[in-house]
Order: C-alpha cells, then sequence, then structure tokens
C-alpha cells in the first residue's frame, strides 16, 4: 500500500478523548471523509486490494459501514447490501441478536440480498469487539454468500475483534490499527 | 443522460405497497443498489452532472443519504459530511429541528464540517415532502455553506418538496420521479 496515502489517512482520523465515556480515545472517522483527498485515498486502497477479486456484492453495517461500503461497491461495480438495525429494511429479512458491552442489539438482512455462492466483501470503519461484524458474518453465511474477507479502515487489536472472525475462518484486512494505546 | 441508464435504474427499483403504511407505495432503493451495474450507473450519472462544478463538498443526511453521498464523495474528490441524527456525532453540533407526517424530528451536524463559501451538494435518495432536505440546507447555510443543489434519486412531485426547496433558492436535481401514481 501508499505509505503516503496511508499517512494521509492516518493524519486526518481525529482521537477524541473520553468518548463516548471516560477511559476510552474514539477514532473519529468523519474528520477523514470531511478531507476529500483522504476520503478518495482510502476508497483507492480498498479498491486496489479488491479490484480483482470478483466480488458480487458488498455488505456494509448501519450506519458508518455506508459510508465505505457503498463507495468501494461504486468503484467496484459490485452490489451494494446493507445491514441494519430492525425495522429499517422494507422486504423480507432475517436477522442476527449479538451482546454489545452494555445489552445487546439485532441487525438485519434482505432474505434475497445474496444468492447461495456469491462472493461477498463485508466492510465497515472500525473492528473493536467484533460482535456487529460477527453477526453480519453470520447474515450473509446464512444467505447462503462467502464472506472472502472483512475489510476495515480502523482496527484495535487490543480488543481482539479478530480473534472472533478468525474462529470463522474469515480473513481480516484493515488500513490502520491503533495497539497497546 | 443516457437513456439506457435511465431505463436500468428505474427498472431495478422495486414498488412495494402498502408500506410503511396503507395507501402508500414505497420505492425501494435497496434493489437499486443491490444490482452493482444500475448503482454503478446511478453514481455514474450524478458524476457525470457535477464533475465540473468545484463542489467541496458533498453533505448526505443519515442513512439511506449515505449510500449515494459517499460513494459520488469519492468520485468527485470532495468531502463527504454525514447529516445525522441526535448523539451519533462525536464532535461540537449544531441541530436543525423539524416536522414529519407524524411527530417531529432533529438533525445534525459537525460544526466545522463545513467552511464559509464552500461549495456544497446536498443529496440524499429520495424527495418526497422535504422535512428533510430543508432541515439539511439550513444547517450547511448556517455555516456559511454556499448550497449549489440538491439532488435525489427520486422525487415525488405530488408531495411538493420541491416547493420546500424552491422557496429557499435552492435548484433540485432527480434522476426518476414518479408523479401521479
Amino acid at each position: 500500500m501508499s505509505t503516503e496515502s496511508l499517512a494521509l489517512i492516518k493524519n486526518s482520523i481525529k482521537s477524541i478523548n473520553d468518548y463516548p465515556l471516560p477511559g476510552i480515545t474514539f477514532r473519529d472517522i468523519t474528520s477523514l471523509i470531511e478531507n476529500g483527498a483522504a476520503f478518495a485515498a482510502t476508497i483507492e486502497l480498498f479498491k486496489a486490494r479488491y479490484n480483482h477479486q470478483k466480488i458480487d456484492k458488498i455488505v456494509g453495517t448501519e450506519a458508518r459501514g455506508f459510508i465505505f461500503g457503498a463507495p468501494l461497491a461504486a468503484a467496484l461495480g459490485a452490489g451494494f447490501v446493507p445491514v441494519r438495525k430492525p425495522n429499517k429494511l422494507p422486504r423480507e429479512t432475517i436477522e442476527e441478536h449479538y451482546e454489545l458491552e452494555y445489552g445487546n442489539d439485532t441487525l438485519q438482512i434482505h432474505k434475497d440480498a445474496i444468492k447461495e455462492g456469491e462472493k461477498v466483501l463485508l466492510i465497515d470503519d472500525l473492528l473493536a469487539t467484533g460482535g456487529t461484524a460477527e453477526a453480519s458474518v453470520k447474515l450473509i453465511q446464512r444467505l447462503g454468500g462467502e464472506v472472502i474477507e472483512a475489510a476495515f479502515v480502523i482496527s484495535l487489536p487490543d480488543l481482539h475483534g479478530e480473534d472472533k472472525l478468525s474462529a470463522m475462518s474469515i480473513p481480516v484486512f484493515s488500513l490502520i490499527e491503533y495497539a497497546g494505546e
């Protein structure tokens, strides 16, 4: 990957201390996407990686996953499939429940959004504990999709999200890691 | 605009009767974006229209506005600025309240997301009564941005959303109209 592009991207991500809770440093991708050059470079790096992999569908999880998944889908000519919170998708859905640090949540996908054997890339802004990504992978697999990789702009290895995905034999790729901070 | 592209896009939009309420025909853009060729054509048509207009920022409203706004921003090299429901944006925001058919809602934008004099394109999936678009335009203008146009994949002229935007001197563009149905 281009070192210059990565530096541009990393420098555009603001860190917000004690947000949303004391002791947590929030990595803010809105400052990245507001920077036209950094945003275009982000999509270019993903495109370079997946351009020749014949991906049928890109799945992005509500809502920040849409911001990176949709541009990559349009750039690759792949379909874009949103995974959403309950009661947001108009046609028939299947759903997965998953646990959060505090409480739990549900994600849904359209039942006809992915066909048996389609090659699917999962994309989201951030990999933390991996609960959202794990639920999204399950949804794709239940529809018969083959998840070729899960891609993230940022990963936080200290939170071990990659272990959850590796246990499902899903390769993980991230542009930027924040570890041991 | 290419007639072929428009036919491809229009044919990919499913109509769902009596959703979300009896008597309403819901125009479903998820069936468009799941179709890789139709989705890429949509972004290409917008890109052809705005390519030489030196747009600084594209604003998309949560969440379906992200799906069209982010790809266009990446394609144009413009910044992408999300307008979101309350408590979703990590930095300092300003907000606008607006009325819905049933009740009201609030939208927020980062205070530093748009600079005085920047050329801004507002984009969303659908123009109906125009309440969301009007609130988004107000947010952009309060930050000093110049809204050069509001663009939609679909507009429903019977609901007169364009009147709200015209009253603010905002030009409106849509790829597809469903009128008198």
